[in-house]
């Protein structure tokens, strides 16, 4: 039997507001056996709309908020205004009271991003947060972090990425030693930065019993599915997810020209409509929506701003799974399982690296 | 009346070397009207193949060299070892003698670039060297650099990129006034590294007459042609580029298994295959080979070692289409042009941006 897993969410966030987030909540109802929603939102525009969608109304609670954070609002304006009052702080808060195991918001990242920082605060022995994306592969699906909160990461904040890296991967993926590379370019005479470097040194020598680290990979690893947690600094690793969300667009685009190449190709695709279907689906990004907040002392996702009810409804999924599997809790053990000294190396001495 | 071109390539280079050199410069040479080669190898194994290749015979020179340099000698030792004798170094000396326009070489890309620094010396005005892609795009194609040159360039350094980027789009793809953009990630708490936004200052400040700045562009921007000039620093640049490929054979690989699904999938795709053909080309990553060495006092491409004889007939190309449009005296005119003085503002107080 499984037992309930409460999700807070903020239905103001996003392009499209109440009108994605309800329809995705309610998709997502249909997959999560025992889900529960707390929800906050505008009740002038929310409360008639929620009428719309009665199963929502049998497992949800409705609170309202004066204030919604605008997509373009900057994070401090945003943290300052909307603190204790706004419906994405709201659902932060939740969290933080445990009367939710995660909160989901298509609000704006940096927003999100300061709102629970301060609201959750870093997790022990944590220096900076990150943001992993669940990444399709050939072989399944990978781990990236960090793809945008820590720009320019330490050697030990890459470390403790690899750690909740791996933590994820055995939450969400269930892995149970999941591979770890780093994420690094194949440019000889450059071969690593030196806090990349000088990570795959502490990684190779704390010897975790949780991963296994398989040393450097490069940007067309992670679609092969060469290891299962792909680790790299913020700037980076967002470049590397937007890089392949707007290639695979691309390809589907040439791939709709195609169709409508000919007549021929027209038939052609007619006959072959059933395994383009799935084609199709693996093609979809909205299975990769979902951006996890992991290093808080709790647990948030970040929808993209633009995605409708089905992406929605899939980082709600993501959310819950994790929650359910004690993400947060998992991560804290594996962190106090292993904390690397601080290396007594200078940086430039560490050119050994493990490629 | 096309005058001639000669291209020095490095027969040696790559996994295959002279099996997949010679093949591929003759397919280049059917498509390059006027090219020339001179060829650099060991006599004993280039001789023999080239008998098999009768037309490269009638528009080629060989050189015997008596060392190459290996996959994986590091670019140090590469430069002790193979200066004046390698036929890698023979090549890069070629061009700096004003004997070939262009030297061609799939061997590894540190020794390339410290042999081709080391010989040919860093252009006028030019702090750093930076490697250039040619990315097909939903438009056309557009210019992406520094693809693993210099990885953490400077304000400074990403100014000068894309003073080449746009002289190699105008070079290259014949773009009048190219469009620039800066690539950077759209988390709003961190928007911008410090460089990042100083290089969009100077960008805009400079008003150059060659280049249309446009701000900054996300990783998605890339492959829908949002810009004719891509310029980031190299670490990032070589991860974009890499995460791309990669997509690009992964749903390549999904392609495939959508044939052969069933029964109806592959009579659809044969009755679709002409279309399909031209999907297939589309996807066909041989196409970007070819990374351009741009800010040295001559011009050198680096092959993907991997490649086959069609990609390297495809750097060959790119290669002999630069040198006919005078590139590298270009880049020396666009950068006199205007020289930005170094900004008397900290880096904390460019916070303004241009996104």
């Amino acid at each position: 039997m499984v037992g309930t897993v409460t999700a807070a969410l903020d239905v103001m966030g996003g392009d499209a507001g109440a009108d994605m987030v309800l329809p995705g909540a309610e998709i997502a109802a249909e997959r999560i056996p025992g889900v529960r929603y707390v929800l906050f939102g505008d009740a002038a525009s929310v409360e008639p709309l929620l009428a719309r969608y009665p199963k929502l109304g049998v497992i949800s609670s409705f609170e309202h908020c004066d204030l919604a954070i605008g997509m373009e609002d900057k994070p401090g304006q945003a943290l300052r205004r909307g603190r204790g009052t706004s419906s994405m702080w709201r659902a932060i808060e939740t969290v933080k009271d445990g009367k939710a195991g995660v909160a989901v918001s298509a609000g704006n990242t940096g927003a999100l991003m300061a709102m629970s920082k301060f609201c959750l605060k870093d997790a022990k022995d944590i220096d900076r947060p990150a943001i992993a994306a669940v990444w399709p592969t050939l072989k399944g699906e990978s781990v990236v972090l960090d793809v945008g909160a820590t720009i320019g990461a330490t050697s030990e904040q890459l470390y403790q990425f690899a750690v909740m890296g791996a933590a994820m991967s055995r939450a969400l993926l269930g892995r149970a030693k999941p591979t770890v590379g780093l994420l690094n370019i194949g440019v000889e005479e450059v071969k690593g930065l030196e806090q990349v470097r000088l990570a795959g040194r502490l990684l190779k020598e704390a010897e975790l019993p949780f991963l296994d680290y398989a040393g450097f990979v490069e940007g067309d690893d992670i679609g092969k599915g060469a290891v299962d947690v792909i680790v790299t600094e913020g700037f980076a690793g967002n470049i590397a997810l937007k890089t392949a969300e707007g290639t695979a667009r691309q390809i589907a685009a040439y791939l709709r020209e195609t169709v409508e190449e000919n007549l021929m190709s027209r038939l052609g695709f007619l006959l072959a409509r059933r395994a383009f279907g799935k084609l199709r689906k693996k093609l979809d990004t909205r299975r990769m929506n979902g951006g996890v907040f992991l290093g808080l002392n709790g647990l948030v996702i970040k929808s993209h701003g633009g995605t409708d009810a089905e992406g929605f409804a899939a980082a709600i999924e993501i959310g819950c799974s994790m929650a359910r599997n004690g993400i947060v809790e998992k991560i804290n053990e594996d962190v106090a399982l292993h904390r690397p000294e601080r290396p007594a190396v200078a940086v430039d001495d560490a050119t050994s690296g493990v490629a």
